[in-house]
């Protein structure tokens, strides 16, 4: 932790940031090693050049952090005081430019504390946690592959519960169920299971519809542990299923490895998402491959980097994301394939493992 | 809907607003009818003064929100395109005095929106929102009742299952099967079974214990049906519990019944607060009853207002919330008593009807 709050400060030099505000309540724990959910109440972690960091908090979290942070001051603040006035008096000085998460603090929040603490300038700081957390620890990718098995293992039970005649939502109990008893905190999202022709549909709602004989059945599931989310999707035929939907799933297959192979550093995140593209469009279902490929995987289910045709930016060792490609096609069916993958010295780990050919179930 | 928008253009001119722009997909739900998770994508309704209202969104929800919105304007936008600079292209004209939601907005997305739109001023519109969603439409009243009964149904189903030796898992599992199969859209909020000593834990998290005989067992649980959240909590005994524990559950029956006793339009939320305090701390318990009364319920789970000692506003009729009474003896057990209960003419209609006296299941 005391490592992280380390590189944090060269960063902050770097970007003229005299002293960071942190507030997202994940980047706290992430630097701090205190994990909390203060709801509306104020939670902050204040780090000026060259002097200690401080955490200012809700007074009924005190203890906790005070026996589980890196952090040695602790300050704290009640329901009736203001909290900006607080911090602003546990500052020894002058702010300077101070950085702030832009994309996490509200304008109401943000409006209360520029009144108390009439900083030089405001930084945006989020792209330096976002850049350090997209760089995982080898600590965090063990952490990653932890949840990442559970994952696997949840989509495995689950299977063995597939039969024509089960709905989507028995099947979406069943492995949340499971997941609970592997010990994962929680889904990292809705877990989706979509049959037949709502497979077409990318943000499908799982029902009452009955598996059926000669379809396709989707899983995308996930689960947090250790604090860390998973997220993997597959797709499986229940019995013999028509042409088109082979060559739909094979065609996905193809541009999810085609991506994987693209994957290294250096190159940018436009290009892998291409690399996908370019398979799905020359199969012909280009207009049917309506998202991106990816997005960053770690803390949050959806973290940085925004895997997409627009993204120039350059991939480095320790990114960690998804590669999910897709094709939907309405009405009749659609496949998504989906790996975590982080990026190496020299190219790419694929962290999921679960088979990709198309398999049948049921 | 339109009523809606109707309503809300009054309020915007009581407080000087001349067009408004709503980024809380919850609000665009509750003033559109169409729901949607755009996750980092940018989703906004704007509403101009005396011109027609629009909505900006991500291309690949689109056709959704031609079917079921009230808005006919529908414009789109893509991952790669800037949606501030596209938004500003949908405007016709000035924007003048900008409302919006400034504790959902967050500081980053303003910067980006400011740049392109050059407001006269920025005003918060979030206040005018809460106070619209706090006082229910009957439609909405129907919607609260409907989730409610069907919440009713799930508990009662899942005390079907309770038998010594089950453990709390085992029951969220089953509950939150029976949620999906009644069709509701999700849990509420994490479903919580707890029991034995666990029940005196007000923010316990099940696990693998097994219920046993002659201990407490508490069920806090909700689902959302038709984008609208219930939220009940009972407590049973399983076989004959010690005399200390039936105390305390009549203690906190007898608060929850004074809490909704005290409650019509014209009194204070501190007052109902105080109702059911007075109740635990005469009985002794004063000092276990370490949470406040309840919140406002709706399209969120935990929506304004928040009924506590220090909430000096004043019931009006049509506001909806929760009345949950508790108290927690460490090491012992807890009980807590949650009811849905909305502030009619003149008095409270009690939403839930689950019974509230002591009973031995299992």
């Amino acid at each position: 932790m005391d490592d992280r709050i380390a590189t944090l400060r060269g960063l902050m030099r770097e970007a003229g940031i005299d002293s960071l505000l942190i507030t997202d309540p994940k980047h706290v724990y992430y630097l701090t090693g205190f994990a909390s959910d203060p709801h509306e109440r104020f939670l902050g972690l204040f780090i000026p050049d060259g002097e200690e960091a401080f955490m200012l908090l809700p007074a009924l979290d005190a203890d906790k952090a005070r026996s589980v942070s890196s952090i040695e001051r602790i300050e704290t603040h009640t329901d009736t005081d203001n909290p900006y006035i607080r911090l602003k008096h546990c500052i020894n000085g002058n702010v300077g430019n101070l950085g702030l998460e832009k994309e996490h603090l509200s304008v109401a929040r943000f409006e209360q504390l520029s009144a108390e603490l009439n900083a030089t300038s405001y930084i945006d700081a989020g792209n330096i946690l976002n850049s350090m957390r997209s760089r995982k620890s080898p600590e965090e990718v063990e952490r990653m592959r932890e949840s990442i098995l559970k994952i696997e293992e949840v989509l495995r039970r689950g299977l063995s519960s597939v039969k024509i005649g089960i709905t989507e939502i028995e099947l979406v109990a069943e492995l949340e169920y499971q997941m609970k008893k592997l010990g994962a905190e929680k889904p990292a999202f809705d877990t989706m299971v979509l049959s037949g022709p709502n497979t077409a549909l990318p943000h499908g709602v799982p029902g009452t519809r009955k598996l059926a004989a000669g379809e396709l059945v989707m899983f995308d599931l996930g689960l947090f542990y250790n604090g860390y989310a998973s997220d993997i999707t597959r797709t499986f035929a229940i019995g013999e299923v028509d042409e088109e939907a082979k060559r739909i799933y094979n065609t996905v297959l193809a541009a999810n490895e085609a991506a994987i192979r693209a994957t290294r550093p250096g190159v940018t995140f436009a290009s892998i998402d291409k690399a996908a593209r370019d398979v799905i469009t020359e199969a012909g279902y280009g207009s049917r491959f309506i998202h991106r490929l990816g997005h960053g995987l770690g803390m949050d289910t959806h973290e940085y980097p925004s895997v997409h045709g627009g993204n120039e930016n350059v991939l480095e060792e320790g990114v960690l994301f998804t590669v999910e490609p897709g094709i939907y096609v309405p009405g009749h069916c659609g496949v998504r394939i989906e790996d975590d993958v982080i990026v190496t010295a020299d190219g790419v780990d694929v962290l999921s493992s679960f088979p990709k050919e198309l398999t049948v179930i049921g």
